[in-house]
């Protein structure tokens, strides 16, 4: 197997991005293909053996990639302009059939409208959906789409659903995924026209699907995935993580201000971590482009290492259980 | 000034509210007329006096309501059906001038279908918004609408953004309030066919429109005000309630596991108290229903008498400045 990674993307690119493949390859059997500005990404290569071009035997190879998609750019604009840039090279190794994967923690945008563009969607799939993964008192739940797409409609967001019900089943190992649809109340009755229209389709779909579900289902453990439109998905989830910075800001702003207080946060500290660590980002690995004919996982932008590692972690994990494969049977075979 | 308090609405009613009612009354110049079952309110209300009917004089009083509309009926169907249910009864006296306001933590919908029926909309104002507090890292900004409207016209949201921004100064204290629109990215081309609408009318305003924000924008306090429609407002005021709630039990799962984490968590729980009051709803009163021809303060369905009697102080607040009166003079005097 060989992954592509946007060795350029993300805040912390390219030393994090680098940091983070090198320790992916000691749990992963795939061979890593950087994409990116060579120049910059040898020296920070130093401790393993590479190769400069593809297809080549080492587990880190440099594929150049002399321009770079700012995170703020226009996606369609920068995409076409940039031919030579990472997140399009990377996609473009993929549609060649070079890799099989790839990662990238750069503009989402770019990722989403280059994908979409060079790789094209699964054939009988209207449009693509980023699931993200969310913290649950007991676990994980998956909620898409965060942002590939905007003013779905009822036939888009049921799609959603039966995407995220697959990969509930092949990433998550959920036998039989509880689908929730994210709505302002639980009674069929409510919310907007696109969600109704979507609520009557999956409960006359053979889907496990629970009805209506407010935010806070997200997190309690009640669904394993949840169905939205992009933009809302894309609103919730940039609002919890600013929510969870603020939260902290202002506990350690308490916390400053007594000595007592601050000893008491020095006793909890490794409990504090861990914590963290079941809530962050980082933990879970990248979001999963769903719908698209490629493997693409776009990791956080803000991504450390460790994020890029887990990230790297379940597209591997991907590739290997077919969940995309998975995906095209199932269009091809049912009439949505 | 007088204020009606619908007895039975919110989880913890009718005992949480009256308690509410009574620390409020320390504080507030206003009377309070309690509105619900009479057997139930009276023995709560021991430790003061208190008038079975409108109108006396004393502080608080006690209107009888025979029935209570629950937390999950159906709105427009239980106002029509429980015309002697609190909430009804509640703004039936407003609307009569018995009352200068209502408070209810009672069923959302039914608050807001209820005041829209027997209060009407302010001439010119084509929907109602709730405009909510959210905690920042340095105060406090508005979200609306966080539920009264979903499937908002970019019109409905240009009329929100009018409303939060008078509000935003009579209540909150802000000389120009910066005023964002909740979108999945800064730039103008960003998000679906209303929001770019919605953008142009508030850039061409001569409100103090600071462009698109993301959701986290909402509480790193670079606003005072954000707009967006009631179906992304909602899931989001509940999807940040959700998680915060989700955080805290994983982190006291954590400390659970260890002596020394217990022990420091007890150095802490002064500085966590705090922390925690500064970004609970309870601190903030109750959610204000704008562009209603009568002062509605919508409080949480799980109000404690803390948050009961915040309420009441925002809204003798809201009644004392005149917030509904500027909005409508706006509105008569402007062409929106």
């Amino acid at each position: 197997m060989r992954i592509a990674v946007d060795a350029m993307g993300g805040d912390k690119a390219p030393e994090a991005v680098i940091d983070g493949v090198l320790a992916a390859l000691k749990e992963v059997k795939a061979e890593i293909v950087l994409v990116g500005d060579e120049e910059k990404i040898k020296p920070l290569l130093k401790k393993v053996p590479y190769q400069p071009r593809l297809p080549n035997g080492g587990q880190v190879s440099i594929y150049h990639a002399s321009e770079v998609i700012d995170m703020d750019e226009p996606p369609s604009f920068a995409i076409r302009k940039k031919k030579d840039s990472s997140i399009v090279k990377a996609i473009s190794l993929l549609k060649s059939g070079e890799v099989d994967a790839v990662v990238t923690a750069g503009n989402t945008g770019a990722c989403v409208a280059a994908a979409t563009v060079y790789l094209k969607l699964i054939p009988g799939i209207e449009r693509a959906a980023l699931a993200c993964p969310f913290p649950t008192s007991d676990g994980v739940s998956l909620l898409l789409d965060v942002g590939a797409t905007v003013d779905s409609s009822s036939e888009n967001l049921f799609q959603f659903a039966i995407m995220g019900n697959i990969y509930a089943r092949k990433i998550m190992g959920k036998e039989t995924p509880r689908i929730g649809l994210l709505n302002i109340g639980e009674e069929s009755s409510k919310g907007n026209q696109t969600v109704k229209k979507t609520y009557e389709l999956l409960k006359n779909s053979n889907l496990n699907f629970v009805g209506n579900i407010e935010g806070r289902d997200i997190f309690t453990g009640r669904v394993d995935v949840a169905i939205c439109d992009g933009f809302v998905g894309n609103i919730l989830l940039k609002s919890v993580e600013g929510f969870a910075e603020t939260l902290e800001a202002l506990l350690k702003k308490e916390i400053e201000k007594g000595i007592l207080y601050k000893l008491g946060a020095l006793f909890i500290k490794k409990a504090y971590r861990t914590f963290k660590d079941k809530t962050n980002y980082a933990s879970y690995g990248g979001v999963p482009l769903l719908g698209i004919g490629g493997y693409c996982v776009k990791a956080h932008g803000a991504s450390s290492s460790r994020a890029i590692k887990n990230s790297i972690l379940v597209t591997e994990k991907e590739v290997r259980t077919g969940v995309n494969e998975e995906i095209q049977n199932y269009f091809e075979s049912n009439i949505v």
